[in-house]
């Protein structure tokens, strides 16, 4: 590494390196030598020191090349979804939150500040997914139809990332707020060819299907079809007793009420775990009483600390599902008040999940995204046929102290004297209730003519929506791309996807083998293959085939034919 | 940079070292110490070579600390903006062209591929933000109230990108497709109280106001506000003839029509360049000629070429602004089919403009938003009080071949017999024009009752959106986030962003000192400044003071007042 070559050799220095003797020239280069490798040596831990930097700075960035996708080891995902949260659920919050907390207007969600993409929503059979295809996509990774819980549009199951996570050493675990049987739950823990066969989802959730039990931890609502059709609150269509069962056969511990949960909040966490605290929704956020129910955020936290305890000394991680699962109905119903406290409470259970995620000692990710919108929702609204303004009014959604289906319940429940039926609704329903002061004969007619029927809820709901400017096009979804909220480590999801590259983005984390676990449910328990038993037929609920010669669609779009209604 | 430390340095070695002879020992260590320089050296050269390769690959990922920003020397940034094109736009349009050009269902736009981050839009006075504060905050990087064209709230001038790329040596050009008075390309280029005031919009594009002609190149349409009172086709309250004043005063070229378009394709272009092809608007894409009225893509070629050419020996690029102007209209107008044409349209000269950036020899980028939502847009419809539909049908849309605002104007001209006009309506305006085959008595009664009146292009999109079941909640605008779009070097704005950091994006990437061009505004031109003179009074219209004593809000929330109105 002389910096003389060869050629330049002259006649003394091979002499001396004949003779073995140093020349002058000899004990020189042996000095310069010494600045030459000290040199070398600076120029190399420097450059490397660099690398160093730059590989830290780097994975620190949460981009590209060096940061080992996924990491090495023990790690964990939370998953996260805002059933039915569009992008204008965002607006109208963050808004909302700015105006009731006297907040500047450049204050933000901790949503707002993970948000890094989109995702494409269609389902296999509608430009308009609903939640059990908009599931499947995130569960399996593969476009379904509506209706279908983990299951293709051919009706064989499809493998799911918690089954697969579960089969391969990770702990298990789902959060939500409605029933835990519902779509998105659902998704993750069975397979049934349609979304309300919700009696054999329940079997399937603790453990009685092919695989066995697959979750280790729910928390959540939906307790009616987990309780024999002989108890008081049951739903289920038979007799089975599957919270027994759940206990005795698959060694759940049971817990069903504010003070068995606050057990939990102190520890006293023992998996697997089933607790249903609602028969069917905990209540919305904006109804709901801290010493009845607990939040999301309190479940949330329940669930972390029960999972993180439970894989101490695993070399595997958890994988845990968290449903803001209400959103979609305050969508549903059309109710921007019930929606912002929703989004609101999910918004504090991200905030929960990404601090655990930054402060565990192992790697792990949080990644939040929706199944779909929910409700055509706008932060405007056109009250005439003139000229529209340009605004919306938070302080209407900051009057209101109920949802509008708290208050359409109560007021069904009203059996005062007919001719204080009005005042009634005035006072207590419309003032008290919604904060509104000013509702029109007109209004009180209708909240009248609904009373106690499926519409009463959406009646309210426009009261209030009207009076706020926000609009909404339907009771049901639509088909905006939904966001994509994630931790450093999820860069990956950046930009914009369809959902389906949601569940892939699980699987890969987690580097799990989920079409193992497709070949293993089809190979036993495809539902509507030839010559399948009675037992294999039923634990999926009706074939497909059954549906889908009352002309169901599966694998393509409806197409227009002719269906509309227009007044004037 | 021995390995072994001086203490252990033997005597034998003492001794040599004092009579200069070589020891055994030193021999050996004199072929070791080659070893190590050699070592040495290969790890410094590899670990140098790692950062090399590292930081090559960290530029070329876009992201972060090595990637310089901006980059050094001549570049040019482009500054797209989709006024009023929110969310469910892109999701209508995508699933639109794959119906259409029976594309799979994971095909994208271009804009899909470039999706980085979103942008916040309310204004200073509203939640809910019009063309021209949206604008103020990318030109000005500030918020103000609905109706500012580059003023603040406290009625100041403040100075634009576009005006300091302009002293700074960039070339800059405006492309848009309605007004070139309009809020946003006036935005960039003058300074009113009120987005109303276009007879000054236009006096000052051409450089009639203090800082004199700052625009080398303008295409769109708006020519009325440029003729004066006495010619055909004006729409201005004065006799100034500002054609004329741009080619004499200030040494434009003027090309107003597709032939004289057509010259600047094939290279005669000649800065300054006032190109408009329209009274106001150029029409609807689904409606243009090609033989009649350039495209956005066209336009947006020759802007392109021309302001490359123009600064071909300049050290300093270009800033361009390219509107796509009038997907806000179809969502003013409630117009699905004219909307998808508008977003394609766009979506084309995206691509135009980042094939050219990614091809240019000098560095550069695109960015594109938009200002705002128009229209409450939601890609679903309940269309009767029963439980709504999952879908909405883009088949219905595609067999639409005009806008409903052409449809409007042509029957609005219809004179023939009384007795032929609902046949007109079927068979011309609906067959022929919408696509619609089975329109019903009340929507043919309908539209002969709003016959020429404003409402009457509303009624045609009702017809075609509620048979799409497409959904709209104003024909103002929403407050929803709206999407930005970026190609390399925009990483800035991946992520939830203020709308304002969309404008601090321009002028950072450019470098160029906005604040310094307020000043210089603010200095000789305050508008309500006391004793200012009646020509500095006039250049940007009425006085906001007048305004404010009206009860204009310029810089906090209108608040709810009781404005509502019920109907069942």
């Amino acid at each position: 590494m002389s910096r003389r070559s060869s050629t330049e050799r002259s006649a003394e220095e091979d002499a001396a390196l004949l003779s073995g003797r140093p020349t002058n020239k000899q004990a020189e280069r042996g000095k310069w030598d010494g600045w030459v490798k000290l040199g070398l040596g600076v120029w190399a831990m420097a450059a490397t020191a660099g690398i160093v930097v730059i590989a830290v700075l780097w994975v620190n960035n949460g981009s590209g090349l060096n940061s080992k996708f996924p990491p090495e080891g023990k790690r964990n995902i939370v998953f996260m979804v805002s059933d039915g949260m569009g992008p204008t659920s965002l607006a109208l919050t963050r808004s909302y939150r700015q105006f009731s907390d006297s907040l500047p207007w450049n204050h933000t969600l901790t949503l707002d500040k993970h948000f890094i993409g989109t995702s494409r929503t269609r389902s296999s059979s509608s430009l308009v997914t609903d939640s059990a295809a908009g599931a499947t996509a995130f569960s399996c990774g593969m476009k379904s139809y509506n209706g279908a819980i983990s299951v293709l549009p051919d009706g064989s199951p499809c493998g799911t990332v918690l089954e697969a996570a579960k089969k391969a050493g990770y702990m298990t675990g789902l959060v939500v707020t409605t029933r835990i049987t519902d779509a998105t739950p659902a998704c993750f823990s069975a397979h049934v060819n349609l979304r309300g066969e919700e009696d054999r989802i329940a079997e399937q959730q603790i453990g009685d299907y092919p695989l066995g039990r697959m979750v280790d931890l729910m928390l959540g609502g939906g307790r009616c079809h987990f309780l024999p059709n002989t108890a008081d609150g049951s739903c289920r269509d038979d007799s089975r007793d599957l919270v027994s069962e759940a206990q005795k056969r698959f060694g759940f511990s049971y817990v069903d009420d504010r003070k068995s949960f606050d057990g939990l909040k102190k520890g006293a966490v023992k998996l697997p775990l089933l607790g249903l605290f609602a028969p069917t929704d905990i209540p919305y956020d904006i109804d709901r009483k801290d010493e009845d129910y607990p939040s999301l955020e309190e479940m949330t936290e329940v669930a972390l600390k029960a999972l993180e305890i439970a894989t101490k000394n695993s070399d595997k991680g958890f994988f845990l599902m968290i449903e803001g699962s209400r959103i979609d109905h305050a969508g549903h119903g059309n109710d921007p008040a019930a929606q912002v406290h929703e989004v609101l409470a999910y918004d504090r259970a991200f905030k929960r999940v990404s601090d655990w995620i930054a402060g565990s000692r192992y790697p792990g990710v949080v990644v939040s995204t929706s199944d779909h919108e929910t409700g055509g929702l706008a932060a405007a609204r056109q009250l005439h046929e003139e000229y529209p303004e340009y605004l919306w009014y938070p302080e209407v959604l900051a009057n209101a102290s109920s949802s509008s289906e708290y208050l359409a319940a109560q007021y069904a429940r009203y059996e005062g004297p007919a001719d204080q039926e009005e005042d009634y609704i005035r006072d207590t329903i419309l003032i008290k209730g919604l904060g509104i002061y000013d509702a029109s004969d007109d209004e009180i007619e209708a909240i009248k003519d609904h009373k106690d029927d499926v519409a009463s809820a959406w009646v309210l709901a426009d009261v209030i929506s009207r009076r706020a400017q926000v609009g909404w096009t339907t009771h049901g979804h639509s088909g905006v791309d939904v966001n994509i909220y994630g931790s450093t480590g999820t860069s990956k999801l950046k930009g914009n996807h369809e959902n389906t590259e949601v569940g892939e983005f699980l699987r890969d984390y987690l580097q799990v083998d989920v079409d193992a676990i497709t070949k293993e449910l089809k190979g036993v328990n495809r539902v509507d293959a030839p010559g399948l038993d009675k037992a294999g037929y039923e634990w999926m609920g009706r074939p497909l085939s059954e549906l889908k010669e009352a002309g169901f669609e599966t694998d393509k779009l409806d197409c227009y034919h002719g269906q509309f209604r227009h007044k004037h």
